[in-house]
């Protein structure tokens, strides 16, 4: 346990909430939805707030980093003893596009705090979750009476997350000598409840395309030639209908290669959790589970690869009817893939698959977006054992142990940098992310600084290198 | 034959011609589009412009007749014979959406001639096919010198026919009196090709609905639930995946009851038409045909039922990516049915199978679309030998039969007045019906003109009572 005055930090807290706040609404109005080429000057202007406000955080060092894309941020507040480990902080500044129609109560860039939560594109995802660790900092320096972080410390915040990271990799490789850590720190994924405080150990990856499935050169009369040439809505169907068999496993030839299987001890911790199959269910939004058998809801969110329809279009969609052969069909597919699978490998499967599943006279593309590997931490690394103490000590309560189903870019950093990635989040699943109404609650917010004050004196005075 | 002067009837045309065009294109320019409910002001215009245009042509009685929906029009003009038969002629005012950036070379309300077609929609569907009329009646006067003409000549266009004509059966019901006829002639068909003219005994009826499928209250992230809850898209496209076995026939418990299959002698005659499967394919934009295992094109687009998807739609559609659980999906489908397929069957086999194929957690909502029974003329029939003489004397050519694959309330008429429904029409399939650039061979248009010129005197002479 650090020596550090736990009170001294939440009180440090309590009187900067209300500044603290006020700031981060500022950043949620910024609209930086960097899938919607419209919204690149918000984008910019996200990261270029961001890096006035970690200067007048107190960083030495705040810039905005160029990508070929929207631009990342990147800030260094070294510590005053040279010994002390480096922590590289990740997360990002761009957000999903959320439109008011979509089902918002308010303006998705106007935020409001109502019943203890922040309602606000970006409040969980991940702007709020960034923000913790400017007043985290702050109060660390406060109550331990230091004029510099106990830890080197350093911030990646990148712009790309939202559209799959396309110049993460790239922007690591070019910089990695600044970004030069012992360990990663990700600010970007969620924990169990609110009752129940948790450190993740590892994301999904992501690899994503859209295939766009070509039959009539136009759009023809159905009465006409109906039942005499493919219909390439038909073949879009009958494409996403071939991704699973009947156990509800992913169909497609090759796909599970390599896959990591969970170990029994995993498959006890996670059935350790208080799961509530019913409340899961209500913060789905959905009436019923379905997926791969022989797994339970967990190890299928968070541990198992799946095949995804994020989007089918194809022919008459407007009031009414039009009995037509449409000439072409899009379906957009996004396969979250676990320990042991590769992005490329998945690209090839795929493309074998497609370019297999359709009949004669349907012509087709297939477009990949840039993956996101998976990434695993273990259990017993010493920092991640930091990251529980700290986070202990903010609930006052045991920390347990979970994963994310979602994807980020923290393979790349591990890969690039070679370091151990750990994962501090107090989002919560109803947390609503990439759907409208997206919130954080405030108590945990306000958690999250303070684990991220009690985290660097931990990681300092502990020193645990990465191995 | 009759006595009529072929040559007085052309010499008319020739003469008439030019102001013929000009009414239609002004009529063309009125964009009649019933399934959408903001052109309403614009199919009323249509059935008054036409009202006043029958009347200028000669009609003692022309009448907009409202409906709960779009109005139709009625025109009468009574033979002075009183013991002539009655002839109906059926078509209809509306046309199929259209839209410049659906690919029209030009405006599709603006008609435009290029190399002796007329483009516009509603070209050849089906202004084009009831406009030769009013030329050809008068053209039927002028060369026998009468001042009537030698049938009961009667005209009923309706609004709604692009719309699965949901008020026409009501309609016919209610002025079943005044309809009264001894035949009924379509004019909303085509024929073989520019070279070979035929006379269409059959048409398919359509049914049609749409299904919505309903997953998460809302769209939820696919990272955070992603393999452990129904998706609505994967679900409708499985719908759509389990509309065909694996030989392409409709898998619809049910569906086939009732069907008349084709007698040896029907395959026969489609055997004998001059069918250049290359040649067809182009006309359908298509590179490969695809159907009905144990039939030909031909049958299947004339004699076989099918199920078709008109349009499929659910989850981020836009540029980029949104890696969601789409909170639903929607799919059009339509079914063409054949001789002996009942509608309500129809209707009540689809909802079964959807309701059974859905999985757990996926709710549904279905509505159809009224409906259209399909109807076929026995060879044989002494009227319809009338309108093969007529064609064969415009065209100079023997006449050929053919069936029509499309859909049309024709068959309420039958049932309605009791009377036996024949076609004349001259559209050829590469007018691109319910397609971008819709347009009429102006050579055949006047064909048209001149057919119906000598078929009132035909049927007027040799009395082909109905039976
Ligand atoms: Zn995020
Ligand atoms: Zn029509």
């Amino acid at each position: 346990m650090s020596e550090t005055p736990d009170s001294a930090v939440r009180t440090y807290i309590d009187s900067h909430r209300a500044a603290f706040l006020d700031d981060l609404a500022e950043w949620l109005r910024i609209p930086s939805v960097s899938a919607q080429p419209e919204r690149a000057g918000d984008v910019r202007r996200s990261a270029d707030w961001l890096a006035a406000k970690l200067q007048e955080t107190g960083f030495p060092t705040a810039e905005v980093w160029p990508t070929a894309g929207a631009p990342a941020v990147f800030a260094e507040w070294p510590s005053d003893d040279p010994q002390a480990p480096t922590v590289l902080v990740y997360g990002h500044h761009d957000v999903q596009p959320a439109a008011r129609e979509d089902g918002w109560h308010s303006d998705p860039f106007e935020p409001v705090i109502r019943d203890g939560r922040l309602y606000a594109r970006g409040a969980a995802d991940d702007k709020g979750q960034v923000f913790f660790h400017t007043l985290g900092v702050r109060a660390h320096l406060a109550a331990t009476g230091r004029t510099a972080p106990a830890v080197h410390l350093k911030l990646l915040i990148e712009g790309e997350e939202e559209s799959g990271s396309p110049n993460f990799r790239t922007l690591v490789e070019q910089h990695a000598d600044r970004l030069a850590a012992d360990a990663v720190i990700v600010s970007d994924t969620g924990m169990w409840s609110a009752d129940t405080p948790t450190v993740c150990t590892g994301m999904r990856g992501l690899a994503e395309c859209e295939i766009t499935l070509y039959g009539p050169e136009q759009d023809i009369h159905s009465g006409s030639f109906g039942g005499a040439v493919p219909n390439p809505a038909t073949a879009a169907a009958g494409l996403v209908a071939a991704l699973h068999d009947e156990h509800a496993r992913v169909a497609i030839p090759g796909f599970y290669d390599g896959v990591v299987d969970l170990t029994d001890r995993e498959r006890e911790l996670f059935a350790e959790l208080p799961f509530d199959e019913e409340r899961w269910l209500r913060t789905a939004r959905s009436t019923a589970t379905f997926g791969e058998a022989g797994h339970s809801t967990l190890e299928r969110i968070w541990a198992r690869p799946t095949a995804e329809v994020n989007g089918i279009g194809g022919g008459y969609q407007g009031p009414g009817s039009k009995t037509i052969i449409p000439s072409s069909a899009m379906v957009k597919l996004s396969f979250r893939l676990v320990a042991g699978q590769d992005p490329d490998h998945i690209e090839k499967v795929v493309r074998a698959w497609a370019a297999d599943a359709l009949p004669a006279g349907i012509r087709h593309e297939i477009t990949f977006g840039s993956a996101t590997r998976p990434c695993l931490t273990p259990l017993d690394h010493p920092a991640l054992q930091s990251v529980v103490r700290a986070m202990g000590r903010a609930f006052q309560q045991p920390v347990r142990f979970t994963r994310e189903g979602g994807s980020g870019p923290a393979a790349d950093l591990q890969e690039v940098l070679g370091v151990p990635v750990l994962f501090l989040g107090i989002s919560i699943p109803s947390d609503g992310w990439h759907a409208p109404n997206e919130k954080v609650e405030l108590d945990l917010l306000l958690k999250g600084v303070e684990t991220a004050a009690y985290l660097w004196d931990d990681l300092g005075e502990n020193r645990h290198d990465a191995d």
